[in-house]
């Protein structure tokens, strides 16, 4: 079938070796996750012939793993958002985005999706999301009820709140607790399985196909251990997700303090799309870059304390979202990390597996527990209470809803990397894009039939320091439609060969 | 001459469009700068025949702006590390150098680097290099004299002095200010002449040549404005340089924080040698990563200061290398970074473009000049001035020869990224390479005939945190030849289709 020596998914199998084709579409789909599912939807409701391939048994991906939040908002708020009183602006969430992603921003695709993701909601509606018109108004990494809005970023924290007018943007579905994934995934593969659109499960993408000019026609997959060129005549999507469940790959592209020591996500997330992606030219961009957190709340009670370093300095507002909070604790030198904080404040956060580094009824008996410097401590708190208790933060701007003095008893939770507590992460890098899902060569250059989105791609999230819950989710689905009706809509190619 | 549209770095000519060879060589090297150089000797010094390919008018390259300070050591010392009375070991500027690196250690180039930095000493000198045994003693960003050695790095400040004896590894050559660059590299140009290797100058390197399954043939240049297709029966050396004289490419890869205000290199290093590499399959790795620094020294005075940020607080141990500095600044929240520094001991850095901040008799005085808050800088100030006048540093561990309060008067010069402050820069991030030089594909298969070393390949050097100078020169000489002596001892390519 091929004159090509070894299959590998960075070597495209050449378009003038395959002999013959044995499935033919319009639209190839790599990964049944949110992203793979939403492109499905769209590309058959544009009128392409679609086949979808999952190597798992069943849909899902790591969307089903997720909370399924979306972040969504602007253009005068979501049905949710006004309902609880908010009037979302376009220019206070793109201003918000930007921010948040500050060196890594992707103008065009924030100001894309901050322009369509209040329609990006409507479009889940239709699809038979359930969202109350309800706010979750607690400090947590996610909704405990089904409620549905919540402030799932830094909207309210410095410097982001000078930035841009605070808006809850989270949108969590009707079903309590951690349920949200499971639910989404279902509700979309029913609208996948609806449509005429060809699904196989436990299938393998091999590689691409592809002429010499790296222009894609189809893929190579294994289906029942056999090989099989399948003839994509208007794309390909590569919907596989991102890398963190591949040790090799992250040894070799993300620095080690970036890789926390629980991945999130699903087995399949090998990079496999990435792989493929580079293999016919795709450029890879910020694959050094991840997701990591300290999930450190709830309970928000521990909000009211203050982070400090080895050196007994604080480093950050202790009120930001706790992805930010693991971003800059890994900037930190020295070993040690501690969340000081009142006894009467201090709740075991579920998430962390945390250690109580030290109590003490004084800062002497504390810092002497902990092993910091006495001084260097009494006067991190007496500075900061001296403030707290004026309402103010002079160093790191804390929002005063989070001010008060840190009375004894204090206790101290030990936070260091290292220690045993959990950096829960998962990658931000991958294909370059453009807001369409086309992919990028080196050169700046389109690759003809060549689509990725969500964690195959570069997205809209790219750094655990402007993370918001709900961007991946929500930049997967959103820009999974967008791949899908732009592939959809290309002309048939014909490879130069027939 | 080839069916192929457009010809790109990104998009290599495949071999089977190639009608006939222009020029045949067993090794075609791109790039005659350092790394380019050591290559052509040592392929021409195994029987290979050599073709070498620059863009400019003249060989020169990146090394020829730098100082050529070489870092060397390990195994007894250098010819001039013993005369100078310092007895090197592998194991010291092995675990000297896994520790500067970090995160992001490349431990077999490391190693190998280690093992044989003695013999590239001797090699350099058997090419002409002239090393007085002599030590350059004063702390500085290059040896001002025709002295040899010196302390380039961070090996006498903590946490490195913990983990390895200190040895200074910076080779300097017999000449009289920053004027090694260009004697290095007539030197070894000279030697390149006297060899029967052919230069090519004013010649732009446009693509490579591949087969289907990205093997390397030879690659495509153009001469006096036309096109030519060298065959290169052993292979292609990718010795072009880095990418920082690129804006495109800075842009896409490179977070802003890592990119400076002034790029080091020549006009040449736009990363064609990078993206020609990518286009056959090569993976790219730490893309973002940059050498960037501050060199706030000379005056080595000014090292008994203190830095401090936005919060006024200090964040580091004075006593590292520059560029070890401005990687923690950069990694400070809040806008604004000073040294403060006692009145007598500050001159002005001549390297820097700095403005004085404010001076003060108190630091009442000194902060209100420079906007910081009084109480936290008078802290930072006591609590350092202190443990100094005990010649300790809990807090950072800075070197008890740099250790002395800061009395009054006082000056704070501004160091603020953005101010106007220089913070040269080049990149680190390239082609992942086997230490043999050979590139590697993102499967981690060898791409036959494919080569990279200098800043167009991922070396030694990885991160400014853990800079020095000499790593990045070494790394490219060093790592040029062992590409050079690899490559000739390869069995000559037949293209499938002959």
């Amino acid at each position: 079938m091929s004159t090509t020596a070894k299959l590998s998914p960075t070597r495209p199998r050449r378009v003038h070796n395959v002999t013959h084709w044995d499935l033919e579409t319009d639209v190839a789909i790599v990964g049944f996750g949110g992203a793979g599912a939403c492109a499905a939807i769209e590309a058959a409701d544009a009128g392409a012939k679609v086949c979808v391939f999952e190597v798992s048994a069943a849909s899902g991906g790591s969307t089903a793993l997720s909370s399924a939040e979306v972040y969504m908002g602007g253009s005068g708020g979501t049905r949710v958002q006004k309902a609880c009183g908010y009037e979302d602006t376009t220019e206070d969430m793109f201003n918000f985005l930007m921010a948040a992603q500050g060196d890594l921003a992707d103008e065009e695709k924030i100001r894309m999706y901050c322009e369509n993701s209040v329609d990006h909601f409507d479009w889940l509606v239709r699809m038979g999301a359930k969202y109350k018109n309800s706010e979750y108004k607690k400090r947590n990494i996610m909704a405990r009820t089904d409620d549905c809005l919540l402030y799932t970023g830094n909207e309210k924290s410095h410097p982001f709140r000078e930035l841009a007018k605070p808006c809850p943007r989270g949108h969590n579905l009707e079903i309590e607790g951690d349920n949200g994934g499971p639910m989404l995934m279902d509700l979309l593969t029913r609208n996948v399985e609806s449509r005429s659109v060809r699904v196989e499960y436990n299938v393998r993408a091999l590689t691409l196909i592809a002429d010499d000019d790296n222009a894609v026609h189809g893929l190579v997959v294994r289906i029942d251990g056999e090989e099989r060129n399948v003839r994509a005549r208007k794309g390909v999507i590569l919907c596989a997700g991102g890398f963190g469940m591949n040790p090799k790959m992250l040894e070799r592209h993300v620095p080690k303090h970036n890789i926390g020591n629980v991945p999130i996500g699903n087995p399949g997330d090998t990079g496999t799309g990435i792989l493929m992606g580079q293999g016919v030219g795709g450029a890879l961009i910020h694959m050094g870059e991840t997701f990591i957190t300290l999930p450190f709340y709830p309970p928000e009670s521990l909000t009211f304390g203050i982070f400090v370093n080895a050196q007994a300095q604080r480093f950050i507002n202790e009120d930001i979202y706790h992805a930010r909070m693991a971003h800059h604790i890994l900037k930190q030198v020295g070993q040690g990390i501690y969340l000081i904080v009142n006894h009467d404040d201090y709740k075991r956060p579920p998430f962390l597996n945390a250690d109580i580094a030290g109590t003490g009824e004084t800062i002497e008996e504390l810092a002497q527990e902990i092993g910091l410097d006495v001084d260097m401590l009494r006067h991190t708190v007496d500075f900061y209470n001296q403030h707290a208790a004026k309402n103010e933060d002079p160093a790191f701007h804390k929002h005063e809803a989070w001010l008060k003095p840190i009375e004894p008893p204090y206790a101290a939770l030990d936070c260091t990397p290292g220690s045993g507590v959990l950096y829960p992460f998962f990658t931000l890098g991958g294909l370059d894009t453009l807001p369409t899902g086309e992919v990028l060569s080196m050169g700046k250059d389109v690759i003809p039939g060549l689509y990725a989105a969500g964690r195959t791609a570069c997205g809209i999230p790219r750094t655990a320091g402007g993370y918001g819950s709900g961007m991946s989710v929500g930049d997967a689905t959103y820009f999974g439609r967008v791949a899908g009706k732009q592939v959809a809509n290309r002309e048939c190619a014909k490879p130069a060969q027939e």
